[in-house]
C-alpha cells in the first residue's frame, strides 16, 4: 500500500535529546498529523524534507506548560533528536512531513532465527543494511542480539555476519602483500601494548597501520591514551601518508568508517551484558578485514576478573576466530594471555602513556608486566610477517626494544602523525599511604575503574591513578600505596570523597589469603 | 558497592513525552551530575525525590538554544516523561537526587534462557515483579520475549509464568461456585460477539462478569464499541454490584488492574510482530484467573487473513490453553471458527454496536455471521454453567435470544452499568457506489482498519464503515457497496482522499475467483 500523500507540515527543529543511534521525533498528541494518522508513541515513521528522508520512531508528546517559557513543542513545530537532526543533515529549522512506513522486511529474518530457522547469507545482508540505515529500533536490535546469542551462530553464518558487517563500511586496501595487525578482547586495565607492538613490528621493516577505539566505559582506551602522546584524529589520506612513510600508524578508527554495524550492536549487547561468541567474533575479524590487515595477533587474557573467566571458553573463541578467518582469508593467531590482575602502573591517558615511554625508553621503573606482553605479540607478529624464523620472533622484538630502534620508530610514527606530545598528569595530586603494614591482598577493579573516571578520566588526559605496589607486595604503615591525580580540584574532592565512603575496596592484610 | 551519597540535585519538571512504560529523565550534558558521575545516554539511574523512588533510563541532552524560549532544559533542572512523572508521583516542579543503580538482579535469568537453561519458577516471578516495577527498559523487555519465543515455553514455564503475572496483579473473587468467561484471540474485524454472550448467559441466570479491553491498533476494540451502548469504565466496586444484581457485566479491564504485566510485554511482541504461542497462553489464562473466572470459552478463528492461519498450529494452541488451564484450576474449551472475512456489516464504535442491537432485538437485517458465532460460544458456556444439557446449549442459546430474554437481559445490564445509550453513527456520511456490474471479489482488511481509523474510530465513536454487500454477491453498476461515516468534515475529507488514491483495495470483477 503506498502512503498516503501528506497534507500538513511540521518545522523541525533540534531537541539536543541523545538518543544514541536511534532517530526520534517528537510530535504533539494535539497536532492534526498525530490526530489524522492515528500515530502512537513508538510508531515508527518517514521524516522526508526537501533533501532528506529517514525513518524515525515516532515519540507522542502531551503539551504541558513550562513555568516561563509556555510549551517546549508550538504548535506546527515537531523536535528531533541528535541523531535524526545529524541523518535529516538539517542546519536549521526546516518543514518536513511525516507518513506511515512499512515495517522492515528483513525483521523477517530475525523472527524466523528466533523460530529455529538458520540465518541466509542474504538475510544477514538485509539485517546489517537495515541496521546500518536506522531502520531498526533498539527493541528489533536487542531481538537480534538474542537471536543470535540464543541458538549460537554456526560458522557459516558467522562468515555471513562478518561479510555483511564489512561490505556496509569503508574498507581500506594497502599496496603491500603482508599487512600486521593486533586485537585485544579487552577486560583488562592498563593493557595498552599497542604503541609498543606497533614501534617494534614497523621497525622491523613490516606493514602495521593501527586503528584503535576510544575508552566506552573504561577510564581510557587505547586511542585515548596515544592521544596523551600524539594526534590520532587522521584523515584516510593522512593515514595513508603515515604508513608508506613510517610502517606503522596508531589512530583512531572512528575518523574511518570501517565497521558501523559493530557499534551499534555493540551498544545493545553491553545493556544486556551478553557476550554472543558469534557477534564478537565477526565484529573482531569484520574490522580486521576492513583495515585491511592480512594478518593478525589477538590477545585473549582470561582469568576471574578478566572478559574470558575460563581457560576452555578462551579456547573455543580461538579456535573460532582462527576458523572464521581463515574463511575469509585472514590469518589469525590467538595467543591466551595471564588476565589475573591489571598491567603496568597506571590507569588514565597520560599515566598509561607514561608506562608506554618508560617500556619504550628501557627505563629502570619500566613495568616489566606491560613489556613481557609487548615482546609476545610483537614476536608473533614479526614471524608471521617474515621478519623472523619461527621460534625467533620474541628475541628479535626484544633486541629490537632494547637497540632504542622501536622507540625511535615511535618517535618517527608520532611525528608522521602530527608531534610527539609530553604526557601531563594531573596537577591536583592526593598519595594514599598504606595505614598498617601487611601484604596488598585486594585490589577492586571495577571501583578502580570508576574512581579514575570521577578523577575524570578519559576526558581530562591528565586525570587518573598511579600504582606504587603490586597484588602480593609487602608493605610498611606510611608507605604509598597509589597516586590520585586530577585537572582539578573539584573532581579531585569528588573522588575522595567516594574514596572515604569506600574504605575495602583497597585491602592490606597480615598475609596474602 | 554502595552508591555514593550525591550531593547535586536537579530540578524535575514534566516534559509531556510519551515513552509508554519506560520511566525516563532527561538530564543536560553539562550539568555537574552527569559529568561526575560518568553518566551517558540509556544509562540506568535511580531519581529520588523525598517521598519516592524510581529506577529510570537517562537521556543526555546537548544544550541547544531555541529560538525563543532559551533552552528546554535550563541549568539545575532535568526533564521526566510521563512515565516517571506518575511513578513518582510528582504534583509540581520538585528537587531530585540521580544516583547510580546496581544492574536487575532477574536479567540474569533472560540470559540464561538465551543460553539454554529453562525457567524457573523463582525467576520468571523475579522477571515479572520486575518488569511490572519498571526496572526493564525495552531492550531488556525484548531480550526476554526474543527468549520465550526462541526457544518456546515448555507447559512448566507457561504455568509458571501465569502465575507470576497473576501474582503481580489485581485478583477478583465472586461468591459463586461457577464463573464464566469468554475470550477471543483476535484478528477477525467485527466479531464483536461478547455483548450477545454475555447477555444470553447472564439471562440463563449464570455468572459471567466480563472484562474487555480497548482498541490497541484496531477502528474498535469490544470495550469501545460497548462504549456506545452503556458507561464501560467502572470501580471495583461498581462491577461487584452490576454482577451481584444482574449476573453479568461488560466492562472496560483497564480500570481494573487484572494482569498489569500483560500489557508491558504485548506492547513489545507487537512491535517485533512476535507471538509466542507460551507468552499467549500466559496472557490469556493470567487475566481469566485474575478475574476470577472458573470456566472460559476461547474463540480461535483461522484463516488467511486471521491471526491463526494454520489449522494445525489452531490445534497446537487449544490444546497448549486446555493444558495450563486445567493445571491452574480453570476449565478451558476452545472453539475453533471460520476466521475468513469480517463479522457483521458495520466497523467501528456505534456501527457496531447497532449490529449488535439488531441482534438482539431480533432484526431481519442482523448480521446472521454475528449472530451464529454469538450462539455458539454462549451455547458452549451453558453446558459447561450447567444451565442446559450436554448437547442442548445452542439450542437453549437460541430459543434465549429469539425470546427477548436477552434482550431485556442486555438492557437490565446497560442500565445497572449507568444507562443505555442510542448509538450515533457520525453526521457525515458518502456512500461509495459500484461503478460496474460484478461479483464483489476483494477487500483488502487492513485497508478498511486504516479507512476507519482515518476516518475518527475508535475515539470518535460515530465514525467508521458500513459495508452493504458481503464478498461473493453480485451488484449492479451503481449499488450501494459501503457508507463512510466521520463526526467532522475534515476527518471525512481526508479519508476520502485516501480512497481515491487507492482505487484497488475493494474489487469488483466479472466472476469471483
Amino acid at each position: 500500500m503506498a502512503p498516503l500523500k501528506p497534507s500538513v507540515s511540521l518545522t523541525l527543529f533540534r531537541s539536543g535529546i541523545d538518543t544514541q543511534q536511534e532517530p526520534v521525533i517528537y510530535v504533539r498528541s494535539d497536532s492534526p498529523v498525530c490526530r489524522a494518522e492515528g500515530f502512537r508513541s513508538q510508531s515508527r515513521v518517514r521524516v522526508s524534507t526537501n533533501e532528506q528522508s529517514v525513518i524515525a520512531t515516532l515519540c507522542v508528546v502531551n503539551p504541558v506548560s513550562l513555568k516561563e517559557n509556555g510549551e517546549w513543542i508550538e504548535h506546527g513545530h515537531a523536535a528531533v533528536s541528535e541523531a535524526a537532526w545529524r541523518m535529516l543533515k538539517l542546519s536549521g529549522d526546516e518543514k518536513a512531513f511525516i507518513t506511515h512506513t512499512k515495517t522492515v522486511d528483513s525483521v523477517s529474518y530475525v523472527r524466523g532465527k528466533l523460530y529455529g530457522k538458520p540465518f541466509t547469507k542474504a538475510g544477514l545482508k538485509a539485517i546489517v543494511d537495515d541496521v546500518v540505515a536506522g531502520r531498526y529500533t533498539d527493541i528489533q536490535i536487542a531481538a537480534f542480539v538474542a537471536a543470535c546469542t540464543s541458538s549460537n551462530l554456526s560458522v557459516d553464518e558467522t562468515v555471513f555476519m562478518t561479510e555483511a558487517m564489512v561490505d556496509v563500511g569503508q574498507r581500506l586496501s594497502w599496496s603491500k602483500q603482508t599487512v600486521l595487525d593486533k586485537h585485544c578482547i579487552g577486560g583488562l586495565p592498563g593493557n595498552r601494548t599497542t604503541p609498543i607492538v606497533v614501534a617494534i613490528v614497523a621497525a622491523c621493516g613490516l606493514t602495521i597501520p593501527k586503528t584503535s577505539s576510544r575508552a566506552i566505559t573504561s577510564p581510557a582506551g587505547t586511542a585515548d591514551t596515544m592521544n596523551a602522546l600524539t594526534p590520532v584524529e587522521l584523515s584516510l589520506d593522512e593515514i595513508k601518508q603515515v604508513v608508506d612513510k613510517e610502517g606503522g600508524c596508531m589512530v583512531w578508527g572512528g575518523a574511518v568508517n570501517l565497521s558501523p554495524a559493530d557499534d551499534l550492536f555493540i551498544r545493545v549487547e553491553r545493556a544486556l551484558n551478553l557476550d554472543s561468541e558469534g557477534q564478537l567474533v565477526a565484529s573482531v575479524i569484520s574490522k580486521k578485514l576492513a583495515a585491511g590487515s592480512t594478518h593478525v595477533v589477538v590477545d585473549i587474557p582470561f582469568g576471574a576478573t578478566a572478559k574470558m573467566r575460563e581457560y576452555s571458553a578462551a579456547q573455543d573463541l580461538k579456535a573460532r576466530l582462527e576458523e572464521v578467518g581463515y574463511r575469509l582469508g585472514l590469518t589469525v593467531k590467538c595467543l591466551l594471555t595471564n588476565g589475573d590482575q591489571p598491567v603496568g602502573w597506571g590507569i588514565g591517558p597520560s599515566l598509561e602513556a607514561l608506562d608506554i615511554l618508560a617500556v619504550l625508553k628501557n627505563e629502570h621503573h619500566a613495568p616489566a608486566d606491560l613489556r613481557e606482553r609487548a615482546l609476545a605479540i610483537a614476536g608473533e607478529l614479526l614471524e608471521m610477517g617474515g621478519a623472523s624464523a619461527a621460534g625467533q620472533g620474541h628475541t628479535l622484538a626484544e633486541q629490537t626494544l632494547r637497540s632504542g630502534r622501536a622507540w625511535q620508530k615511535f618517535q618517527a610514527i608520532c611525528l608522521a602523525q602530527g608531534g610527539l606530545f609530553e604526557p601531563r598528569v594531573g596537577g591536583h595530586c592526593h598519595n594514599i599511604l598504606a595505614l598498617r603494614p601487611g601484604v596488598l591482598t585486594y585490589i577492586n577493579n571495577r571501583f578502580i575503574s570508576k574512581l579514575a573516571k570521577l578523577l575524570g578520566a578519559p576526558n581530562a588526559m591528565g586525570a587518573g591513578i598511579r600504582f606504587n605496589v603490586k597484588l602480593g607486595e609487602r608493605v610498611e604503615k606510611g608507605d604509598l600505596l597509589l597516586s590520585l591525580y586530577a585537572e582539578t580540584k573539584g573532581e579531585l574532592a569528588y573522588a575522595l570523597e567516594f574514596l572515604d565512603s569506600h574504605p575495602n575496596e583497597v585491602l592490606i592484610e597480615d598475609e596474602l589469603v
